[in-house]
């Protein structure tokens, strides 16, 4: 992504070259550090938001300011219509504006567009395509983000990556489990399926635990397969918590929705409501190899995870959130040049 | 409106000073060839929207930002109330706020007001008077900056200006054709208003083509009269899209709102019901005189303008967003004087 | 406040210590004098808004942006969800985020965080305790700024005492009073709560008149009686206009809630009806000794106070608007150290 010239876009981290990736967390490291001043001075960022966001909003445009440049906050519910994704339909319906005219008008005035897009959440096999975002980048002359999509959450694995490494160090072996979390409103697996590729192509070894029903997407699930067998790590699932805690060193707690129930608003609340008890405490903590806490918030407490554990010195979720902000300016520095 | 010191406004392009105008092309183009940076470090400009807009707000705040300056976004959705803007009033209605206190006070934060007002939409001899944004211009004590009103556009007129002088070079003798066009999402007559007299006092031909009921406004086509007879320039209106395309070296497609039907929106929608077949396609492109397609966006496709001039080569759609931001940022650099 | 380091807040002024409030203006005046630039280059503002604002989001955005930094804009409309504030409690409701998360995370992205929170309604005796912004300041680990709660209104009584010193000069023995006015929309008395300690403390002698019912908050009264005390200045209330005008030498108009109908919106709306007259006109300056007029604003015209009032040489209601951006800019100096 850092060539010069040629746009290219960040839709999902494991489209990356390793080195690439490498690249950016010792850019976000050296950021952390040290912050810079003033290298995107003059260039400005647009903020596409489809749905809404505290935490990606406020640390990207941080981020973009920080570094001497500016954020232009584009919200659906506000500043623009719905916009027609079709190639060659006859605009007669309630869009008013094909993406590919915005994508090449908002290219002329922006160094880049990051997009937080908002699934039809009709059917997960339509939605999983990630088709508007990708439309987007088809379309736009400058670096397309992706601030979180159906399928992947780029800028939070990157995050997650980054603190992993502060906290463990080299992570060839280490253990990582992700583990389901009981919520009324439960987030979109798109963290968990960047951060499962990410880690297994580190070479970490990656279990996955939820109730019967929240599996992750399958081709993923397949995709991660590979990744890991390429590099030597072990992916497992498994429907006991317990099971999956043992030994881990980092428990990753997230809630995300069923994609079996996808666009059932009716099974998948009378499905959750069977799931009580996927709460992570103190005690299943304690099953891991001094495991540490990740999630990446917003986290109902008490619910997905206890008090104690999310005050406790186990806790990574100030950090992972923090390290949003450093490695959010590692990709604005390599895909605007600064 | 380049004197120093006494605010002065753009509200609409025709009451500058035919070298004033030349004096923003010049500049519009001087900027676009080699950006400035930083000249307006510090200046604020307030932008105030009472209605949406994608365009406008994203190419005002980046020539803003771009110039080293900064904006300050207030939606009527969210961040300000109803104003009162009767003199004298006693204010026990649902407008807390009087325009001239709001106008007074917002002139000591900001150097200058962008604002795209909100016609009430019920009577145009109403509208057409722009009472609202002349109040706010009253008020003020720094420059207010129309970023369209139910009259007048003088923002895309000017980038359309630009446009119509890179594409055609001397603008005396050529021939502009403004072409209705079917769209269930109508926009407002101002964008054309503002060019129709921009491109007459530069020595134009205009023709103007739209069905029955569909006229632009009655005095401003008298306006565009007086400024053709005195320029040397010609202006004809036609109900015939081909007669009006035959021989044009620029047509520029518009969708409309009827003015005869203001304020009725069942009239409107049935007269609206009977127009269909008001599409620039690449037959109507080929009576001109190797005509290319201007158009203010949104554009509906395949309804209003067809994919192959859209895409094609005659297409000068994407360059005129384009010169919103250069022409903009001359518009700001003369007004706050960096 | 101006302490290195220790992440100090601003939820009133009396909790400042006097030497402190005096710093404060005094860099404020220098401040209008020859304006700071650039001071605060790199730093961010986060804005957060429960509750819509335009002369206080501006004035804001505008300070922190003209002294070089950032301002974020969040408002609770569109950017977040209802926050969490009970501490230990299961979060299976409406909040999927906890006030001590968010704050924790977003003082890893921002300098400060200026909160306008939204009260309740349901009981004064609940609200008047600004537990919300008081939990923000607890788990913050940035400076906290209060932009208006239930109770206080710190940036409104700074510029208000920076316009009283500038209209008045020394305010020792000078006379201050508060006039109730008639408004469909009635503010809160947070403003009016806070000007009424700060000027008792620097010798003001205060009077407040209302109609029964719209007596200020008992316990802010309590301590603005110790405060004239301890700082040898009278405060007297009185329910007669008239009364409380003879020999002021500023009338501050403002139209409050009545704390006893709080929450109950029918006996709000029947007491109001009873209040008509409470208009500050020249009949009632007159009074005064030399009378000024102030008004934080958004003013109601010829209900609050006459247009011949306002627009007259008396007002001092612009000037205390624009107060706020120089005041603003003194408070964010100190506390971000630029």
């Amino acid at each position: 992504m850092a060539e010069a010239r040629a746009p290219s876009h960040l839709i999902s981290l494991h489209e990356l070259k390793p080195s690439q990736v490498d690249d950016l967390l010792e850019l976000s490291m050296r950021i952390k550090r040290q912050p810079r001043k003033a290298s995107l001075a003059g260039k400005t960022v647009g903020l596409l938001f489809f749905r809404g966001s505290l935490r990606t909003r406020t640390s990207f445009e941080a981020a973009m300011t920080q570094l001497g440049g500016n954020t232009i906050n584009l919200s659906a519910a506000s500043d623009f219509w719905e916009l027609e994704s079709v190639e060659g339909s006859v605009m007669d319906g309630r869009a008013p504006e094909h993406v590919k005219d915005a994508a090449a008008v908002l290219s002329c005035y922006v160094s880049a567009l990051a997009i937080r897009p908002k699934p039809a959440g009709t059917s997960w096999s339509v939605d999983r395509r990630d088709a508007e975002i990708r439309t987007w980048a088809r379309y736009a002359k400058v670096p397309v983000i992706n601030m979180e999509s159906a399928l992947w959450h780029p800028l939070q694995a990157l995050a997650d990556l980054m603190t992993l490494k502060e906290a463990l160090g080299e992570l060839r072996g280490k253990r990582l489990t992700f583990t389901w979390t009981h919520s009324p409103t439960p987030a979109s697996p798109a963290a968990v399926h960047s951060l499962l590729l990410a880690a297994l192509a580190q070479g970490m070894h990656v279990r996955v635990t939820a109730p019967a029903g929240y599996e992750l997407d399958g081709e993923v699930l397949s995709q991660a397969q590979a990744v890991g067998e390429e590099h030597g790590s072990k992916l497992e699932t498994s429907s006991s918590m317990q099971d999956a805690a043992r030994g881990a060193h980092v428990i990753y707690a997230r809630s995300w929705h069923s994609l079996e129930d996808y666009g059932n608003a009716t099974l998948a609340a009378s499905r959750r409501a069977r799931t009580s008890g996927w709460m992570v405490d103190e005690r299943l903590l304690a099953l891991g190899d001094g495991a540490q806490l990740m999630h990446a918030m917003p986290v109902r407490r008490n619910l997905e995870v206890s008090d104690a554990v999310l005050d406790g010195p186990r806790s990574l979720v100030v950090r992972q959130a923090e390290n949003r902000l450093h490695s959010q300016k590692a990709v604005l520095s390599l895909l605007l040049g600064g």
